[in-house]
């Protein structure tokens, strides 16, 4: 989709509007989403212009994916917390309200008030191999080769 | 969390049971999910034993990165789908059952099964800014400079 540069973590790289921020590089701020949905959930946004993850250039999502472990780490130390989900929301059908591309980071714990049932569907007959064909030939010629 | 190299998804890895392979590169495999969320459900995995996101190396976790958004594109043109969640699961807490290391990309529709509430949490205070010095203090002395 189009970006919008007015959204609001355009605002937040360009100091517009402050965040409280736990780590920032050439290529990405990380900072404390100020709703959580538990107190320590940690936002890590892109300095790039792309509303969703399908638009990321493929090396600034790569530097997003190289500093989670070390984020992750430092979340659940800072919190305590038991697990973690790593979330991108995709999509306003999927969640996304914040229309450039950023990925949660969630403190777990036991107990906690997320419920986040996963429902599964199946695949009948030849259904999987189907889908595993079409998903690979929009993926390209090299999908399936390194 | 120590790794049980008798995992499922390492036998995969391993080629001891197979998959629905739709993309393998030097450092990854992306399969499709046979219980999936919804039909097109593909999971991403690295090609180094780590039970959790936090255990994975810096460059592995990059490596998925940088494949996430040619993915998300696939599944997206192969299943029509309007949107995504892609969501690492950190800990059984957390969701996750097979431990090693793993990517979701769910296709989203309008109108399907996945009810994914997000209860919000608030910071009172100065709780927002103990936190993101606790997270700062975690992540190191480098973490608010390039």
């Amino acid at each position: 989709m189009a970006y919008d540069p007015q959204n609001v973590f355009a605002k937040i790289l360009r100091g517009e509007i402050p965040s409280a921020k736990v780590l920032e590089t050439d290529g990405a701020l990380a900072f404390l989403d100020i709703g959580p949905v538990n107190k320590g959930h940690v936002l890590v946004i892109p300095k790039v212009e792309a509303a969703t993850l399908s638009e990321l250039p493929d090396d600034a999502s790569a530097h997003v994916g190289a500093l989670l472990p070390r984020l992750c780490r430092a979340v659940r130390e800072a919190t305590g917390a038991e697990g973690l989900n790593v979330i991108v929301n995709h999509g306003e059908v999927a969640g996304q309200t914040v229309h450039h591309v950023h990925w949660h980071i969630i403190p777990r714990f036991r107990g906690d008030a997320v419920r986040w049932p996963w429902p599964h569907d199946s695949y009948d007959g030849d259904e999987l191999e189907r889908m595993r064909l079409r998903i690979a030939a929009a993926l390209g010629p090299a999908s399936s080769s390194s």
